[in-house]
């Protein structure tokens, strides 16, 4: 291990060489054998369960329930709203066939072919179809109203350059679908869900994010309006962490949802969705990890404290070990989640090099000379620092420990993102500011014809119009034409 | 609601009836409109999340770790193990093309034939290809056994005849995935999966299970042996409520999945693999429900009690509410999940049905004469008796008749399965029992072919060799050819 460490490329020299080898040597998840899906290894699955715990029960405090929808969507049902289709077609596995049948000409197992089905059948990319599809059964009066569902779940974009945890073909996500009576209350409901999100990326990743609308060209297909946050990885480049999207009434039409109002009279009902997934794993990776590996902020480290004794002889380890024990139980106690490592055909440095590599918050090492003097080795996995320490009241120190790392790994990213974040008021400085891997403010005149020139000369996308951006008009960069307002770009995952 | 109520058939009318009427009316699933698929409605979930995350943590406490393997499987992998294949291939959902396109002749989108797949994909009906296809990098050494993996996932199994949560074409389900080191080792974990599953079974979801070894005919494709859980319905039919299957080396030997041993030289990796799914939803109904609806084991419902208002005018429900409050506040703190209902857009009447047909365990009613003699009205959902009892002292009360509840549900269905378990000696009234609705423990020659006739004659199957059954030999009741024990014989779902 401490070998295979020492071979993980800097990410001075490679930054995504260097994401991708750590996101294989931390255990996090590997290539499958299937084209663009992954595995998710059991560190990683760790990781992304303590996500899934904390919305999930985020999202059951504002009222939302689980339920759970079919994996294969018909063909019509996609393509009931225009856009949505449009925006999915193009990456859609498709299920044709029920069924295998031995070859009669002797070649192995083959797909039946008359096993065909009547409607093919598409691998969700995104739910809003079939859920649209259902509730029009569960919807039929305001009483109804809202209707607050989310799904975890596995779906399918077939992608043609993948990469781990950012771009897959499977993933697993969250997707929230709710139903209201009113266009205010759904316009609430968005906004309240992109706020949960940025508060769950600020708490628990230590993730700052910039909450912001899409331009319409990057819109959700179907949207009238999509939220979004965007965090800056170190490189600079922005990533996308999660979307909120205002849906209005395009899938209550497109599957006749209609309720009965307080007046008595149909309408069609108001719709938004909001979605996160396994990508937060990539951008939580980016925010932190370091030159000798994964950084967790330990809110959501799987393992938060790793104990390793230093001995020469059972006796030793017995020792240590009668000491380490009441400290376990005490941080348990604590809520701290900790593991005692005394696996004896793992040398101490190499243990040290493991967990460093996989990100585990604080260490402890405790030898012969320690239990002498009462004395604990701390070592804080964000800064690298060690500490020697008095045993007595240890696991108090820790615990607050754990909460400066959580603090101080936030404060850094925020100031990473403060310092590279420029407001530019020429094309010139834009592209400067781009290359030198920042988020730009910029004016733009509003037409998606600049936008996608933007792109192809810059690479650089919209990101947002930040919610709490400088709403003062001004020119746009490219054309002079004039711009309502800025508009945040950066290049992007 | 009362009125839909008094639709629901009697189980003596017509037992598959009432059981698909409850699935939805109690409101936990319903068909979708993808053939054979079913949405999980928020109650119906609600449930499976209990069982979920007490499984969960049940495999966690044994050093089982969570993974995520790929929906879809080259059909290559599937192809890999010989009686895997045969076992799973007329069921297969088959993945041919990722993209759809924009008809040329303008008739809406259709899949695009320049997409298809060189390798058609299944979708996974069960994983042990992909995983054993994984295993083969992640193990060397007897150092990285015994590995022990989980996976929460989906599958796919293209059923004919379905029908909700007992078959249906998509499942949620768990699947462990575990690797040993010797034959002795993996044997251990496939009995102690078994007694886990049994364990969950009688303490969590009140069912008694007969824990068994299934005949040659039954097992797992690719298995050398595969343990069940049997539990008898109320209308004595069996169904089998989790397995845990021996691998034995097939699947490390379909993978090349070798390691070195303690000596040094190369074996194969023993396997095993076991799971519970949905199904355990369809098994919970049938186990206790009623006439009335839907009846809960208080560990897996996810209101264990609900708390009805009964009043004139604002200013009772008011006096009611203060009483409520702290009650709610003291279960709560006692752990148990409970529900006020003071909606006011309906009557007592309607909720007391409806939360009988839900299956709610225990019900309190406070109304003004209540406040007036410091009582409450509570009625437990199993019995529907009702008691008036003093408002002091409830809380701790309600505690104990929760698990009173608990107790009751599994006892009364053990005595309806041991009343209906006959040791039977002749063909005949091994018959009649069987109309009768009955578990039956008869002698059988061991052979398939003596199996398959049983069941074509009378619809019944071989469920088990039971673990602690009567080993003495005896006489096969069809052929009167020798039998080395008794087997146990049930029709089942």
């Amino acid at each position: 291990m401490a070998k295979e460490l020492k071979d993980l490329t800097k990410r001075s020299e490679d930054y995504s060489k260097w994401y991708n080898e750590l996101v294989v040597k931390a255990d996090l998840a590997e290539q499958s054998a299937v084209r663009g899906c992954m595995v998710i290894k059991p560190y990683g699955y760790a990781i992304w369960e303590k996500m899934q715990h904390t919305l999930d029960e985020m999202f059951k405090a504002t009222g939302v329930q689980n339920a759970y929808f079919p994996l294969l969507i018909p063909k019509s049902f996609l393509c009931r709203e225009a856009e949505h289709v449009e925006g999915f077609a193009k990456e859609c596995a498709v299920v044709t066939h029920y069924r295998l049948k031995n070859d009669p000409e002797g070649n192995g197992v083959i797909v039946d072919p008359e096993a065909r089905l009547e409607e093919e059948l598409i691998v969700r990319p995104t739910s809003e179809t079939i859920i649209w599809g259902t509730y029009k059964n569960w919807i039929h009066s305001y009483r109804d109203l809202p209707l607050l569902i989310n799904q975890w779940a596995n779906v399918m974009r077939w992608e043609m350059r993948t990469r781990m945890f950012l771009r897959t073909s499977e993933f697993l996500w969250q997707e929230g679908h709710c139903a209201h009576a009113t266009a205010e209350e759904n316009e609430a409901r968005a906004v309240q869900m992109i706020n949960l999100y940025a508060e769950f990326a600020e708490k628990y990743m230590a993730m700052p994010v910039v909450k912001g609308v899409k331009s319409e060209n990057e819109r959700f297909a179907g949207a009238l309006n999509t939220y979004t946050i965007e965090a800056m990885m170190q490189d600079g480049k922005a990533l996308q962490a999660g979307t909120s999207h205002n849906l209005g009434q395009n899938f209550a039409k497109a599957f006749d949802v209609t309720f009965i109002n307080k007046d008595n009279k149909p309408e069609y009902v108001w719709a938004n969705s909001w979605g996160v997934s396994t990508r937060l794993m990539g951008a939580l990776i980016m925010t932190h990890s370091d030159d000798n590996g994964l950084v967790l902020p330990p809110h959501l480290a799987p393992i938060q404290v790793v104990i390793v004794p230093i001995y020469k002889n059972a006796d030793q380890l017995r020792q240590i070990s009668c000491v380490v024990e009441p400290l376990m139980a005490e941080l348990k106690g604590l809520g701290v989640s900790v593991k005692y490592d005394d696996a004896d055909n793992r040398r101490p440095g190499f243990k040290f090099a493991d967990y460093e590599l996989k990100g585990v918050p604080v260490r402890l090492a405790i030898g012969a000379r320690d239990l002498e003097t009462g004395t604990v080795e701390l070592m804080r996995r964000d800064t690298l620092e060690k500490e020697t320490l008095p045993l007595e009241g240890i696991a108090g120190h820790i615990v607050r420990e754990l909460e400066d790392i959580q603090q101080s790994l936030y404060q850094k990213a925020l100031d990473r993102r403060e310092r590279n974040t420029y407001v530019v008021d020429s094309y010139e400085e834009f592209k400067q500011r781009l290359d030198e891997g920042a988020f730009v403010l910029a004016h733009w005149d509003g037409t998606t014809e600049t936008e996608e020139r933007v792109k192809a000369e810059t690479k650089a996308t919209i990101r947002c119009f930040p919610l709490d951006g400088d709403m003062t008009p001004g020119t746009c960069i490219f054309t002079g034409r004039p711009s309502a307002c800025r508009v945040l770009f950066a290049r992007n995952y």
